[in-house]
């Protein structure tokens, strides 16, 4: 009875992923672009015990039940289903950044679990179709799976939707300083969210204009070329937000702190200081920096009416297998 | 040489104006709805004295000149140019709210003075026809010529795109309560902003969109039905917004004040407050209410931080002649 360990770090999206054309198969209406956050990361081991009566799952600690478990049950079921094997599985997963940093977690977990699980039932998938098997977890989690700055590919169907890597980790020194602000509202979560994106009037426009923001960010990326990445980056976190604001009912994920560190984040770099905002589906602010403004740019932030503290990390690597004993 | 004085009220928009389809005539690319505001007036006076060299233009005790003046006297243009007459103006116009109250001036300046020129320079237009003279000035003046709850009809061209009343004030007692927020930063004006419209790859979306919003609208209003007439206002509210935020470049209205009153307004709706928000193209938030609300909300939004005053006002009449002497 051997146990698989494995890592993996959260990505934060350039160009957002927000809305599915099949729910079940997380299937997107629009390809998207992030950079894996290196020094964040989810450790995931996957054993199967001999006759486990169920699966069971341990996440930092606390024994998991209810959603939570059902949700990861369901994905083993398709890993079961893939390798013929029908074994129920423990799972233990740690994350190195506590759940109040309001960075999404779940990209890095299903990462770090297709690895770990995928090779706990003998499987040896390649890296397409890890991150296949990933995006069946969490659609971001696909993006994961690849290092550096890597697409996913929306894909005709469940055969081609996938992520690759576009850029490796040392390509472009970039860094995300991850303002937490205090009092965060409860929020919709996202998987909930995916599926109130059609109801915006104006989802259809976003989805239609996204190979453009791609082209432009794969374009930005590859030639280092900040000011094209910062307007390219803050437009689409604008018009995924747009989208949620204005879908029913709407969905406010910005709070008063979130656009006061919008305007600022804007004003820095008015002033000459490499740095762009972007955020998910949560209150916090990404502000993505280069490797001379994001010390300046963490100092600043830190003394900001609203924000708690802020993260820093580089650009991360790729999933990887820790382990097997 | 008589002197025509004419009154008008500011009005606030349900589904907003944003983007034009020929600048020039302000011809808009979609539809609007407004309620006009009672309390709050402009009060201008237009005579013809004899051998003028120049237009002259008092606003507020303050003589104008450059861009202020230009704009008047292009106006006086066209109304020089429908009446056959060439004489210069003397305008003297006054309101009754502070333009620290960031309440738009111009839809009421232009009213007054398209019913007040018109009259000074001989002539008597129709409802229809002064409002089409008062969209020349300022988009939104040609909903200020009716009265009560008004429709822009955008219309084929310059003869058919005018604003018609289709409810009077009384035919339900609604009202504004205008939240005042501190430290409104710098913003771009609204005729730039139309310009950038088209530049949002949300702007066609929201367009395609308005005819669906401006029948639910008037739909609401003929109903009162406050919680349908919520939702589309605050919905078209955020798409307008949602375009200004994704245009090139972005133009950002929302101060974290602004965003704090939205929440707090829908939660008061929650609480089963009539109250809906909606903001123009700056950060103060007008909050529309009804009779059994207003004052509740009154209160309740000058208790939070960020509130310098709250403006109220009822449903107001159309622009009226005071007098000729």
């Amino acid at each position: 009875m051997k146990t698989y360990s494995a890592l993996a770090h959260p990505n934060i999206a350039f160009i957002k992923y927000w809305g599915n054309r099949d729910q079940a198969l997380r299937l997107p209406v629009n390809g998207s672009i992030s950079m894996n956050l290196g020094a964040l990361e989810t450790r995931t081991s996957v054993t199967l015990p001999e006759s486990a009566p169920a699966d069971h799952l341990v996440i930092n600690d606390d024994e998991q039940s209810g959603a939570s478990l059902a949700r990861v049950s369901a994905f083993l079921d398709i890993v079961r289903q893939l390798s013929g094997q029908k074994a129920y599985a423990e799972v233990i997963s740690r994350n190195n950044f506590p759940s109040s940093a309001g960075v999404a977690s779940s990209a890095a977990a299903f990462a770090a679990l297709a690895l770990a699980a995928s090779r706990a039932f003998g499987l040896a998938l390649s890296e397409k179709d890890l991150s296949r098997l990933a995006r069946r977890g969490s659609g971001s989690a696909c993006r994961s799976i690849p290092a550096g700055f890597c697409e996913w590919l929306s894909g005709a169907g469940d055969e081609d939707s996938y992520a690759q890597s576009f850029a490796a980790p040392d390509h472009w020194e970039l860094w995300d300083c991850v303002a937490i602000v205090e009092a965060a509202p409860k929020s919709t979560g996202s998987t909930e969210g995916h599926a109130l994106a059609s109801t915006s009037p104006l989802q259809a426009a976003r989805v239609a204009d996204a190979p453009r923001r791609l082209q432009l960010c794969r374009e930005a990326v590859l030639a280092r070329d900040f000011e094209k990445l910062a307007d390219v980056i803050e437009q689409d976190s604008n018009m995924m937000h747009a989208v949620m604001q204005t879908s029913t009912p709407p969905l406010m994920y910005w709070s008063p702190a979130s656009l006061l560190l919008m305007s600022e984040v804007t004003a820095l770099r008015r002033r000459g200081l490499a740095a762009a905002y972007t955020l998910d589906a949560g209150p916090n602010v990404h502000v993505i920096c280069t490797a001379g403004s994001h010390e300046a740019v963490k100092r600043h932030l830190e003394g900001l009416p609203g924000v708690s503290w802020v993260l820093v990390s580089p650009v991360g690597g790729c999933a990887r297998l820790l382990g097997a004993n």
